[in-house]
């Protein structure tokens, strides 16, 4: 099998990431694309040489950060004609003209899902789906640590600064978070979005944004009574009479809206045209491994042309039994010992009750049970033997639970 | 500018929806791609000839329905070395094999996004994004009849019964809904999903699924008071020890859970790897327009490869008075007259009020007012006015309120 060679600027959080991640997936990204990809050299501040490595490379991946040499390395790569992926946001939303008008001349792949959204495939879907459609907005919420702000602010009534405190304290804010909480870092991440939505080029001097650092949480709890709540919103959108308004500024959402329930340092996109209606892009903001498997993905976007159809599909073993929380509904006899029987008969096989709601009386008593996963089969046997207990008033009801992602 | 000749086989509702889109947007398509798209055939019961459409024609879409002779037609366009798009997921879940092997082996396209979960490209994210990453679980609200129903049964306590009854008044579900109810068309889209999460051979018949006939509203209300809600998730999943479970069934979420809060006739699909935690897609569910502008992303894909960068973006004019609905705080004196008075200045400067909370007493009162979206100057000027009233206590505080998109 041919080798598929991979340059590397830059060697911080996501570079080390990025270099592990490819030798871990090198085996399944050349099944995918016939190519196996390997590292053909690192440039760090100390060590590498850039032409050096542009001359033994397929690709360049660009993590330097920063405007200078990453500006000049970027342009030089696509003049070689070669692609580049990067997740500079900095140097796309400063530079943009000069390095797509370079990819454009030089007919190569120009790629950067992991400048924008973190994991969210935001570029992707903008770029290739929406090809068909003509898009009208483009929200998002494009910052994980004014996310997470916010979100302690509503969840606990704690001041701006006491949730900074929190955020700096837990990883999700820098010592310096000035560019992150003023808004300047959502306005970059903007700027790409609003290039790729409308075909414009947007700088990151035409955009006006607004930070969070005067939001109060007495704010926050009066327009909760309203069922709003409230994000740092990017907003890229077509206005009446043919321009463009390309903004960040807090926001409050009502409880409909598809971003009103992106809480924590998640990230998302909504993307609205009259076709579609809308489309909403969500997942975790950016850290370190999350970033590397976006810019992981765009160096197989890149070894993929043409597309080449998925190889015939192996047949595959399917399991049946398989472990699952579950809701429990039984309506009893309010007598002694009821709640004691049915939680030993779950313990006997290995049912772990994770909570109980015991409501109404006498003759009306239900109980409302949920419990941690567990396979199927030893559940419903639990349920079985529950189902002859004689101060049952009906058949026990039950449905699967889903646990959420992150606990 | 050369033209690039699409045949269309089946004219229904989504069929007719397809040929105006691509109408509409082919002057776009062709600045995008270099190639005019243009329908070089249609092919009904009544008129058309396959052969013919297909020896005029660079790409085939199929959006006939049902088994035969849509395979048919499916397999020889592909052995006739073009690419074809499909919305038609009954004929790739039970002919996955065929139909991807015929694709691979004449080495064309095969692109199916409209297959699953309306205008949510889970298609796409699936094959190309996560190319670099291990999928472990993808979960997905992939039947929009029953996600209307469970909602409706949510919010308005109303039997199954009632529920769809409704639905089919609203045109949200089929005179027999039989497939959509019992999970037999979300079990069909599952099996396309977990082949290409996984690249594994699922068959329809493989799938475990049950459907939502038999939920009550009782079960609903029950689990509320946990913070649950009820979906009818299609899972696909490695299990310990190398098989994989498919399956469709009732099940409720945590709040917390990316798709507790999917509501009405939306389609969801979650994602999930260790390496970029998870990602999660929703949209409308299918729609004719919704579903052609997915048909169409997917012809676009097709006629793009290798992949085109952008061509360079043009300069934009960049609007800053735009139009927005504000939340307004304002801390006042309890006398009469207070509310007349600020509604009068609002509706002056054209400013419409959507709610209004009042709260507190005397040295303690508090007007939290929502507006109608206004143009920015207009709002500023009307709070400009307002903070010089001499009843204000503190200088009135606003913050932009973004409406939901469904109302």
């Amino acid at each position: 099998m041919t080798s598929f060679s991979v340059g590397l600027l830059g060697h911080g959080t996501v570079g080390a990431a990025f270099e592990a991640l490819l030798a871990e997936r090198a085996e399944a990204i050349a099944a995918t694309t016939g190519r196996r990809p390997e590292l053909s050299g690192v440039l760090t501040r100390s060590r590498g040489d850039f032409d050096d490595i542009l001359a033994r490379s397929d690709l360049v991946v660009e993590l330097m950060g920063g405007l200078e040499p990453a500006r000049d390395h970027v342009v030089r790569t696509l003049e070689a004609g070669k692609p580049v992926v990067t997740a500079n946001k900095q140097l796309l939303s400063q530079h943009g003209d000069e390095l797509f008008g370079a990819a454009h001349t030089a007919g190569v792949d120009l790629r950067f899902e992991a400048a924008v959204g973190g994991v969210v495939p935001a570029i992707r879907v903008l770029h290739e789906t929406l090809a068909a459609a003509e898009v009208e907005r483009v929200h998002g919420i494009v910052n994980g640590t004014t996310n997470f702000i916010l979100t302690e602010m509503t969840r606990t009534g704690a001041s701006y600064a006491q949730a900074l405190a929190d955020a700096q304290r837990l990883g999700y804010a820098e010592a310096d978070p000035s560019d992150d909480v003023n808004g300047k870092d959502a306005a970059a991440k903007m700027t790409i979005l609003a290039r790729l939505a409308f075909g414009a080029a947007v700088g990151l001097d035409q955009v006006t944004y607004e930070g969070i650092e005067h939001v109060t949480s007495a704010d926050i709890a009066y327009a909760r009574e309203l069922r709003l709540s409230l994000k740092l919103i990017g907003t890229a959108e077509r206005v009446d009479g043919g321009g463009l308004s390309v903004r960040v500024h807090p926001a409050f959402l009502y409880a409909g809206h598809p971003l009103a329930s992106v809480d924590g340092s998640f990230n998302a996109v909504t993307i609205e045209s009259p076709a579609i209606t809308e489309i909403t892009l969500s997942g975790p903001g950016a850290g370190g491994s999350q970033t590397a498997s976006a810019v992981l993905g765009d160096v197989v976007s890149a070894m993929l042309p043409p597309p080449v159809p998925p190889a015939p599909a192996a047949p595959v073993e399917i399991v049946s039994d398989i472990e699952s929380a579950f809701y429990l509904h039984l309506e009893v006899a309010d007598r002694p010992g009821v709640l004691a029987q049915i939680a030993e008969i779950l313990g006997l096989q290995g049912v772990s009750v994770k909570s109980v709601v015991q409501e109404g009386l006498g003759a009306d008593a239900r109980l409302t049970i949920v419990v941690h996963p567990i396979r199927e089969s030893k559940f419903l046997a639990a349920v079985s033997l529950i189902g002859r207990l004689d101060f049952l008033r009906v058949p026990p009801r039950w449905i699967r639970v889903i646990e959420e992602v992150f606990e």
